[in-house]
């Protein structure tokens, strides 16, 4: 029997040598049932930085069984006032369900529509591909949410980053222009984002 | 503007006069914020069956924003023992988190290998599309899992119901040589299936 | 030139020292007008069970042309009374001709519904990816079928086997409770499948 | 139950008012077991040009059950000498099972490299994507050939007709360029193709 | 003849009474030569705000042959010092060749590393799916592009207008959080945004 | 942090020892700015055949960059008379941009229905996948057209070369009776392919 044989999946061996935006398969042999398993039940540490939160993924670069599955999966811990910041993901759609916590979901279309909503636990979200969107903690305590994917790795454009933080830095006279600020403006947000 | 314009979602108008292995669009004049959110808080009344489960799900038929975007939820309670039976999704890959209880879950690839592991809150697993899985709350009280597919209509082939239980009902002469047993055994468990 | 240039086809490199869910390429310059042509005319051997048939396969691993063409075929030799028995194809939709014999062909939807028809040579079957479905040679002779799937390897889930003949074994209490039946019924059947 | 709920399939309905490179779906309650099934036991009348073959299809136009399913199939009789001309499927990978006669089979890549063998009853081709590709039954009667596509409507570009049988005509001054030949021998052609 | 049905292409009619994420087809017979061809030669006007560029799109919206052909086009107008501002696609890839003045390309990766280049009339970028990029016009004059897409109707995700200028507007709270400003550079920035 | 962590892109590594239809991924860290962009500026040299045409292609053989991204553009440069001559994509549909000239774009469909303009500079077309079509410059000067596809290679199924020039020949018994003329036609048309 080819090593490889089945296909039904395809963990990842991400010491290959090689990349095929995916990665090469596991022999057979060598996977066992913990490869499709993994723990998302550790809170993530909040405290980091103002934004007060934490993202565990469970993507093909952690959790290589995913590989070729065209899914993934993200903890999401919010402390008080939380926020995870706007982004998009390049390469899926998202859907998440609110554990624990108050969480306010919100997101913009290409006709710059703002749609938004409260969630309690047990409640769910989806994001259409490519969308900017946000998840912030408006309750009293922690939030929790688990999200899914439809990549195994979907990738995060953190707009605040990307714009303010990025290396080498993008432009200011792009940024003033696009943002009809001040140079000073830009550069004290460029500050903060180590940029 | 075209009332279809923007592509980002197609929230599906499940009224439509037609239906094309998906949904037409509602006109984007009539979407709100409702209808990207969807409540799966409410806990499934399980003891209708010897299975002890129950399975709500947050697909295109009951979620409409997710027509089109590639992705679909379901939230799965079991009671005492339930069982949420051995069956594959002919148009998904899964991915699922433990919320509450203690849940085996197995899967058999197409090498009729066997993979499983017992679930605490927090863990995750992951099912190739088109495997045969199940999950079996092990642990004293109830369980919970939200589950996630990567299509707006994942499908179930569940197994028992499938061979035993269909309409018109699979013909024994099929089954007896299939599952290697008497016509007595296949007309016991088919009368259980209302078949 | 590059060894690999046109991507028109991509011969499967079987004994290639990676695997990608599908296989690398030979060089171009390897490839010959052989490697696109498979011989599917030998009668496979059916009395090697009770089942009485035989599957000849010329997906990727035997017939390594058709990597990444999406496509591949089977020869399903039937002796009198032979059963492809019920499974499914996790990755493909499936057609198929009967080209001697009298054959039964049904599949169940996942709405449990059961269709089926006795075929005569010349007459074609579909069955959509991922249900499960039989064909069994319901005439005198022997019979035979050529059948076609959209993918290099389709991967079969054979359900008694699955279910039963799993290695390691789906456990008794998941199955009694699947299948409502003893514990005497499971390991009868179990016994037939080695598990 | 919606009536298209399962999108196990989505049988064609080929009279709907609209079409959007598929069709609407076949409300599930008028779906039969005969959908599923189609007859291509009848030999095709050959005698009907100089080429003395035919090709009789069952693709979403003819058999509406592999709609969205992504595959179709072809019934291609051969008279003696019978030809099935140099064409392509700008939308499938084709493969085909020879069941009666001897079948010359070749294609050309887009290296310009021409592959090609004899085919006998039983044996099989694939022809990738979009390329270049003919059968000539080059035994002493008739021959058979059943092919696959991974599409529900491969299309065909035959290329005699094509290029000098297209309405309105192409002109001649590309076709002079193109082929390298003096107008007579275009319009030659042409005549002999309608053009 | 099915009116619709060659499937070679799918020229949408954008008057349909239903949308699919797509649209239906016109019917062939009044689908004419025109439809195949667009005319992108005007320049556009581009002092209409401070960005002073223009884009001109040949999508399904505007050019409907495109239609599920997965493809569409832009024309991009650059005044001097003009910006098409920092922006995404959450439905393609892009390329784009620079025709007249020299446009500084800067895309962002979700690693947050800024790749730039100066292009002059000639020169061609990609940029990949989702990822955040602009150009400018540094030149001396005007500037001319053409952009093309592997979709039909990429959409656009820009920037400054989904963050600030959305409707309704996203909540300051959430604004100060990720950028690290106070509200009154957000309310600066908003009210230069009409929200 | 994984060398090839990203999967925003794919740059391709030509010099790998293996090709999967695609190429293993370049590490991040050798990834620069240069590979995002390509120079397409150079006018080819048109006069080396009758048909006075030249291609200068920006694919992934060329512009490692767009692999895995589904997109590629060509450069075409057509001398007086030039002609991109009939020819097909099996992997991609096509749009395309006249900068200079007069162009005669002409595409035939499956139903053989000839769609043809001769376009000014600006105007664009569109080829839907796997058709056969040709540009010919119908002006007096030289002209000049930039193309796209949504394939990282689309190759060329070019006619003429295909039918009259492959490596081995195609025999003339398939010729004659394809194309409806005598040997010495085909021989004549041969001689000038080089076959």
């Amino acid at each position: 029997m080819h090593p490889y044989q089945s296909m039904d999946f395809c963990v990842a061996d991400l010491n290959a040598a090689i990349s095929i935006n995916g990665f090469p398969c596991k022999p057979a042999s060598k996977v066992s049932a913990n490869d499709f398993f993994f723990d998302l039940s550790k809170e993530g540490v909040t405290n980091t930085s103002n934004l007060n939160f934490s993202i565990t993924s469970a993507n093909v670069l952690t959790f290589p069984a995913v590989n070729t599955l065209g899914i993934a999966m993200n903890r999401v811990d919010y402390g008080p006032g939380g926020l995870n910041p706007p982004h998009s993901h390049p390469r899926a759609s998202e859907s998440g369900v609110i554990i624990k916590g108050r969480v306010l979901v919100g997101f913009v279309t290409t006709q710059n529509v703002y749609y938004s909503k409260v969630l309690k636990p047990g409640e769910i979200f989806v994001i259409p591909r490519g969308l900017v969107h946000f998840q912030k903690n408006v309750g009293k305590g922690k939030a929790l949410a688990y999200t899914s994917f439809n990549s195994h790795l979907p990738g995060a454009v953190i707009l605040a980053n990307t714009i303010f933080g990025s290396q080498p830095s993008m432009p200011n006279e792009v940024l003033t222009q696009a943002f009809r600020v001040e140079d000073s403006v830009i550069n004290t947000i460029k500050s903060k984002f180590g940029s």
